[in-house]
This record gives structure tokens, sequence and C-alpha cells, in this order.
């Protein structure tokens, strides 16, 4: 087990609290049409103004009746009811229902004045200028009361809700036309090795630089808009040049690489030199990933993802997935979709029993319950490991036992359909 | 309850083997560059054809070592090696290690000839042109043996498989910069009603058609593509024309509304004038939902949604969604993301007991469970009801009561955060 001196490893959850107290929550905001604001982040408590229904309406295509008259109707005893009117979708009924009198009512029809209930059409049978019901009904039965699905003044949203195809729809019905929502943050990425290459022209002499790929679409994933910095070489001027280009342009900067302790890692010197950080993390106490590191400079987070592609992914479920979230304004970070799974095998986790370990993992069900086996880790530098696996877990501080049937918590990569 | 005698309900898996049978499965594919085709359905099987790594690689930044060498290092017997060359990333050793020599190198850098395993760096101390360790190391040890990631003739995914950000890496690490998907396919989407409008200008005389909205945005969401024919008037040549762009343009045809027994409901009579379809199902047991019904026409699936937003939704997930997944290529469907959970209290649904009954719930978190609260359904038309849910349980025929604590799987609107 090596840990180098030149890292002061944290925990996760100071690194977490740093976030939230330096980082702005989701300060900057835009006002969208609400046909563009799904999957967005309210910015703004919605009250609604209007009561919906707005009137009673007839939730059948039906006739609307007086219920009183309808209460001695039976099979032995039909009651014959006055056709005086119709109204369809879009209408409203101008007159008023007396006693034996019924008008002809689409769903979603204010009902009549002097009407309280609605008999459907296939209970009824046709006679002439009549129609004869067998049955009673109660008074509001078919009917859907006035505000009994939204109330006027109900809160319907808070701030940091994250918008449903429901909640657009609600938002239409309530004509709440646009609405603030957090701006997505902007997250730039820069690779850095001279191995690498982003050319596919060039792959027969260097390797392609498919980690920033992932990392891109997994910031997509989460609400960031990815910015490609391209790939700065093995030289400090080389990073200093891309990071300040991302420090200008984006909310968060993303440096891939470089960032150990070895001959050519020059990512954390870069840094030191472009400016005094305001808040330093260098080595966070999780495996893999411990060196992953967050540097505040200028007001602007930058985080140094480790180079090998599970500790790149630990870094970024851990570190750079909450501060995404938070500058979306998303409360109580991080928020992972989280599966309830039984271990199918006692797992032994002696290694650096100080920090948190993550450990990927396959799910598969049986009958109601959901079964975690770990995909053997290796090596962190195996993409395959990733590709078999759904998700991960993570094993806290000082535990070193997993029991076989034990519950854990599988933070998916991704809804698992099942 | 009432259950229209117009209607010969077909039970949902005749539907879904319909669907399996008669629809074509995912049979138009199209070949595009791998970095657009992440959630994508896989329309081939991958095979690798060739090793990761394609040779032996150093895990670490370190020295490149014969582990026999080390066999005797300890704290009280430090052994030097001499330094004979350094590789950095990109570069490669020409020469040969032999006995007591090491060669500084990169993490990913190829192993030279004659070693078999990597010092690291930290673990090691500088004595000019020497390195003392004071520690053995195995053969082996911080190497990443070729093809122990991916062997090459290694099978890899199998068509139908839907790409994620670390699959579309590793398609990346083996080359195959372009894939053969499944297209994506297309959904027209027509509402019925005259007292229906899809102008905001409008909506102080007619009813924004927000269920149009809602339905448009699932469709995205399951990966199909909406295509909006706007509105249809409660009239047989209205929804006709409107049937036949949608057929011409579309891979499904979705109607919503109109589709039950009322004096204006025209668009099953629509349908059948257009053609004699292939198979017609008028209604389905599900409930909410009963109403919506399956037609082929000229080989093209239109799905007739009920009205009322709870119905519109269940036939969503039940009928439309799985029709989206078969033609997307996906393998067994329908597919959901699915929560195992406890009931908070004892739910007895009575009502349709030979169909499946719909019930919405909302999902919170008890330590290591998922507790499910059923949303109170009141009328089918509510909108809050499907705000205020996090999913949907599917209660099967004949069953009439769910135990408080029993287990049930919620099919979730979305990914949840816990």
């Amino acid at each position: 087990m090596w840990i180098s001196k030149k890292f002061k490893y944290r925990s996760l959850e100071e690194v977490h609290q740093i976030i939230k107290k330096v980082i702005p929550h989701g300060v900057e905001y835009e006002v969208i049409p609400i046909f563009q604001a799904c999957n967005r982040v309210l910015a703004e408590d919605i009250i609604s103004d209007v009561d919906i229904p707005p009137f009673s309406i007839s939730h059948v295509d039906g006739y609307a009746v007086r219920a009183e008259d309808t209460l001695k109707a039976s099979i032995d005893n039909p009651i014959l009811l006055k056709v005086i009117g119709r109204i369809y979708p879009g209408e409203k009924y101008k007159g008023e229902i007396k006693t034996k009198e019924t008008v002809y009512i689409s769903t979603g029809c204010r009902l009549p004045i002097g009407s309280d209930a609605v008999i459907p059409v296939e209970m009824t049978r046709c006679k002439g200028n009549f129609i004869e019901i067998r049955h009673s009904i109660r008074s509001y039965e078919n009917v859907t009361p006035v505000g009994i699905d939204i109330k006027k003044g109900e809160r319907l949203f808070n701030t940091g809700h994250v918008l449903r195809a429901q909640d657009i729809k609600l938002l239409a019905d309530i004509k709440k036309w646009k609405v603030k929502v957090f701006k997505k943050p902007s997250v730039a990425l820069l690779s850095v090795g001279d191995e690498l290459t982003d050319q596919i022209e060039e792959t027969d002499k260097k390797k392609f630089d498919s980690h920033k790929v992932m990392i891109s679409s997994l910031i997509e994933e989460v609400g960031g808009i990815p910015l490609d910095l391209g790939i700065a070489s093995d030289d400090i001027n080389s990073i200093k040049k891309l990071l300040k280009i991302g420090l200008k342009r984006a909310n968060i900067v993303v440096t891939i690489g470089g960032a150990s302790v070895g001959e050519k890692d020059y990512v954390w010197d870069a840094i030191n030199q472009l400016s005094a950080p305001k808040i330093a993390v260098r080595g966070i106490k999780i495996q893999p990933g411990r060196v992953t590191s967050l540097v505040i400079l200028n007001d602007k987070p930058i985080v140094l993802l480790p180079g090998h592609i599970q500790s790149t992914v630990a870094g970024f479920y851990m570190v750079l997935l909450p501060l995404i979230q938070h500058l979306s304004g998303i409360p109580s970070i991080p928020r992972y979709m989280t599966l309830s799974a039984k271990m199918s095998q006692e797992i032994i986790v002696k290694e650096f029993k100080s920090f948190k370990r993550i450990r990927f993992v396959k799910i598969s069900k049986a009958f109601h319950d959901y079964i975690a086996e770990p995909v053997m880790v290796g090596d962190s530098s195996l993409i395959s490991v990733l590709v078999k696996s759904d998700g991960f877990i993570v094993i806290s501080e000082g535990k070193e036992t997993i029991k076989k049937g034990e519950k854990v918590d599988v933070h998916l990569f991704k809804g698992l359909p099942l």
C-alpha cells in the first residue's frame, strides 16, 4: 500500500463541506419556456394562482343530472329525464337544469347550473327526447369538483426540484409558461499526456484519449455542459495555457491525468504557478481515486482526476458529480440513483482502511431482491471492469468485511431496466 | 364499474405478444461514429480483434525491474539497481534489462524486455545513477499484462445492448470508430378535441393541449423521436387527415383522446374508414387505461391513448413504451427501471379484478428499505397524482389485497436520486 507523502489526504465529507461552503450554490439562473425545461432544476418556488379544474367538470361522456332525481331509479323502476340540450368539448351550457331534466355532456365540460352529477352514456337508454335510467346516482358522482386537482395558493414545487414530464404538464395547466431555472454549469476538460491524441488518424502512433470521451459523456448525463479543451503535453506551460482558457470560459475546470507524483506529473505545479489557490486539497481518502484533488483558484474549482480509468471514474462520482450538482442548484449533494441490494458473496477489503473504498458491482435480480456481485477489481486501469458493472458500492472507513447477504447501497451508473 | 360492450378487452400479455410477432424488431439501422452512440441500441455484436493492453505495461510511475533481483531486499538489506534509461509516455525502451539493472518507466509505458515487474517511485530512493530498494517485489507486480483487460476474439457486446459512457470508451480503445445501431423509431402524435389548442395565445378560450407535451417528453425519454401532428377536431375527416400524414411519416402513430364511446369519439371510426386493419385490439385489460387500443394498419402500429391523464400515462407505459422499445431493437420488452419496495399500508383493490390495476406510488427510504406509499387515486383526470408520485406498481389480475409491508416492484417514472 503506497501513500505518497506529497498528498495530504482529506476525507470525502470535508471535500463535500468545502464544495458547499465555498462554491456558490446555483446562483446563475435563466428564464426559459417550460417546453424546454424538462430535466432542468427550478430556481424558484412555484405556487398555483388558479384552481384546477377551474370549475366542476364531467369526468365522463354522459348526462348531467340532479342526483336527487335519480334516487328512486332501479331496474324495476326506470326513470325518464328530458334531454334539454347537448354540450360538447369547449362549449358551456348557458341555461339551468331543473327537476327531471338533463343535458348531454362531454368529458371535461363544465357542469350546467342545477346539475350535481353525471350518469355515463353507457348507463342510459335513449327514448326520443328522453333518456331512461335504471340506477340511482350520488351527488358528485362522475364529477371532478373545482380545485380538486390543484388549489389556488397551493405550493407545487420548491427551488431545487428537477422538472419531469408530468411537472411540465402541470405548469402548462396552471398557465405558467416560463420558469426560472438554474443555468447548467459548464465544465472545461483537458487531458494531460504526451502519449495522447484526439485524432483518430494518429492512433497508430499515439493512444486515443478515450478517457475524456467517457468523462465528457458522464458530465452531460448529470446535467453539466462539457467543453473540450483538448490535450496538454507533459509540460508545465502547455498545461498552464489550457488551464487559463478553462478558467476563463467555464464554471469548473477538470484535468485528467498528470496529477500524481511521477517525474512528469506537472498539473499540481502548473496550478500553483498560475496563482495562489484559495483552497488546495491534494488527495482524497477514496480508493481507487486517492490522487483526486480539488483546488479553488480565483473562486473557480479545478478538479484533478487521476489517469487510471477506474480512479478517474471514482473521482468523477465522488467529487465532480456533487460539484456539478451543487452548481446546478440541486440541494443535499451528492445525489445518486441508488438501489438496495444483497451482496452475493463475502468481500474482505483490508487495504486503505482509513479511506472510503469503492467497489464496482454487477446487479441481478432474484425474485424481489437485487443481488450485487463484485466485479474483480484487479488493476485500476482496466476498462472491462466498468463495462461489466452496473454501479458501485462505497465501503466506509474502518470496515473490513461485507458479509454474504449483507445489504448494500449500489449507486447506479445509469437507470437499469430489470 | 362500467365496461362498454364496444370494447373487447384483451390481456396485456396478448398485446405484448402481438407487438413481438407483428411489428418488426428494430430492422432499420444506421452506422454512426461511436462519439454519437451513447444511449443508442447496438445492431451488431462486437468482438474485439485486439488485445488490451496490446503489450504488458506499467501500472505506476516507477522502475522496471527483474523481480528476482529484489527477492532478498528488506529494510535491513537494501539493494541497489543501476538506472540504465528512462521512458516517458509514448516512448518505448529499445534495449534489454539485465540483472541488477532498471529503467525508469512512466505509467502506461511498455515493459522493457527482461523486466517483469515495476517498483513504484515512492518505494525507491535515488542514489546517483542507482536506486535503493528495501522491499521485495513479485513477478508482474504493478504490471498490467497483455490482454488482461480485453482479449483478442472476446465478445464485448451483443446486439440489443444499450451503449453507456464506459462502453463508448471501450469501443474507442479497440479502435472501433463506427457502430451499427438501430434507428430511433419516430412517433407521430395527434390529440383529438375541439376544446384543445396548442397556441398559448388562445388559452383564454380553449384548453392548452398539455397532454401531448407530456407524452412527447416521455417518448423522447424512452428513445423515440416525437413528431407533433397537432390537434384534430372532433370530426372523422380531420382525424383521418392527420392519421394519414402520421402513417406516411412515422414508424408509430399515437392518438390522444377521442377513443372512448362518447358521441364525438371518432378515432376508432376514422381508423376503420382508412383501410381494414390487420389487427385491431379495442381495449386492454389495464385500469386506469382500459380504453387504450392498438391497431396495425398497413403494417404500421397506431396506439389510441385515452384522454384522462392517468389513463394516458398508463397506456403509455403499458403499451407505447414496449412498442417503442421493440422497434428500437431492445430485447425482452417491456423494460422498466424498477425498484423493490415495501408497501407503507394495506391496499385493497376490488375493482376491475380481471384487469391489471395500476397504482401510482411515492417512494421514501427507511435505512436499507424503500417504502412505497400509494398516492390517492381519485379521479383519473388528476395530474397532481402523477406529480406527487415517483412511479407505479402493477397489481396482477385476481389480486385484491396488498398487505402492509408486502414487497412490490415499483416501476420508476425516472431515475430517482435517494
